[in-house]
């Protein structure tokens, strides 16, 4: 294309703010906004050259081809997009929103409907990897909506990750990052069951964990949780209350296709007596500490 | 040493006989004997050299410094040492016996005391990698025993294995198995859980496949038994009932030491339904067709 597309980003969070940063390293013309605009304010100023915050979410979507939303749920996604003075008021038809949010297959569909009404694409985008792979623009995108409104906002993608996969229609993306939750969480789990288990039995748990990563019990989430486990690190790189949001997504979803998963849900339980016991804010890891109240003192 | 040390190997199934191949290439005077002499003789004849066939346990035992076993569980192992003209009649005092079956620590430690009493060691050394490894000598061994004995062994591990990891004393070996067992088993579950959702949401298996490998979500099972799936190759490699074995020890060592395991615990409940239906002795990734069933038509 001629001139590079004008990027927005709404939400500026743990995963907006380094994806943001990524969009303006790579050379695009950024607009940001965020609910508190002292906080897109202090971000374009960081970023410098030519991004600029705004106080409204219109002002962003008049003044860009793509529209990247990172938000925590779809309420908030519904109110960036539809609410007073929202996103959708400005952007102009052929515009494409490009939404990273972990939300409902169903309210993507939905989201992209009426702004296909608008002449404007969605592609539901959620994302994994991380914070750390935000910061390093490794992010994993899982993609539903158009082909070709991808295509036109791949430049955008591969500033922010390094998988981009199209899985099918709107909805699509959403339903691939709530498979990849399903791996995670039932992942977390056996990992926490080893790491128990291993600890109460008395074996050494540094060589223990050398040897597991060796064969068929690898998985990132030994690799990388169990090692904060050992160290009895438990701040959170993903918090049990986002996971817990996921998984709820996740459950209502496979219960309305007819899909049982009691792995899942016996995870989204333990994370909710983590949750009573007031850590929803650690890291999912902290799930060991559940199995360590459960078994013999 | 002067001489290398003489080998005997007793169980030559899917693990103990290319264990046993191996072994003869590194060029250990081989001597082998299982439950049907003939499987004995036959694979003496196609390593040929020095290898040598017996009938007796105990004739094996006589002519090893170092004898591996490879058997199902620990009533196998205790008649083929302690059986009329079983191995331990044979053993000379300084002896090392490698037990690479799975089976509970406590039937380790037992087994260690009564061949202590004659002074021969007892290394349990259960592995991880499944015929693949024992074919490519790539074994895991998770080791309980006299450090000591096994550093006078570990030319035998190392002709067999790539990682061998002492983890303390008799019956260790054993419980860092079904640590790696927990993970193994927990992974699986995800697994099927994460391709049956996926396959039900209509989403396109391979594209999935390679997204997920690249974050978080990732592990063995998922790199190697999620392909499986995809291509509907239900064969075992590590079957159902074989798993099973392994997470009833598990369990009872669990709720013995007062860890509750509740995810290994669904998990073995779940491949149960898979014996009932007569699928034992398909691969454990035939847990897929469980949640097909489960589901919607």
């Amino acid at each position: 294309m001629a001139s590079p597309l004008r990027v927005g980003v709404i939400g500026l969070g743990t995963m907006g703010a380094p994806m943001a940063r990524n969009l303006a390293k790579a050379g695009f013309r950024l607009s940001v906004a965020t609910r508190t605009a002292a906080k897109a304010e202090a971000l374009a100023a960081e970023i410098g050259g030519e991004a600029k915050a705004f106080e409204r979410f219109s002002e962003v979507g008049r003044r860009c081809d793509a529209l990247v939303t990172c938000l925590p749920d779809a309420p908030e996604v519904e109110a960036a997009l539809f609410g007073p003075s929202g996103a959708a008021e400005g952007l102009a038809s052929g515009a494409i929103v490009i939404d990273c949010s972990t939300i409902a297959a169903e309210s993507a569909r939905a989201f992209a409907a009426r702004l296909f009404a608008r002449g404007v694409f969605l592609l539901d985008a959620p994302v994994s990897g991380g914070q750390k792979g935000a910061i390093e623009g490794t992010l994993t995108f899982f993609v539903g909506g158009e082909a070709a409104a991808l295509e036109r906002a791949r430049p955008v993608f591969e500033a922010m990750g390094k998988r981009v996969t199209h899985l099918g229609p709107s909805g699509a993306g959403q339903l691939g990052k709530a498979t990849n939750q399903i791996l995670v969480a039932g992942n977390l789990m056996a990992l926490s069951e080893a790491m128990a288990f291993a600890a109460k039995v008395g074996l050494p748990l540094p060589a223990l964990h050398e040897a597991l990563t060796g064969g068929a019990a690898n998985s990132w989430a030994l690799e990388v949780l169990g090692k904060k486990m050992i160290a009895r690190d438990f701040a959170p790189a993903f918090a049990i209350k986002h996971q817990q949001k996921d998984l709820a997504i996740l459950l209502r979803t496979a219960r309305e296709k007819g899909v049982p998963l009691p792995g899942a849900a016996l995870v989204h339980q333990l994370l909710s007596a983590l949750e009573a016991q007031g850590k929803g804010d650690e890291g999912t890891q902290a799930l060991l500490t559940l199995y360590e109240r459960l078994g013999r003192a």
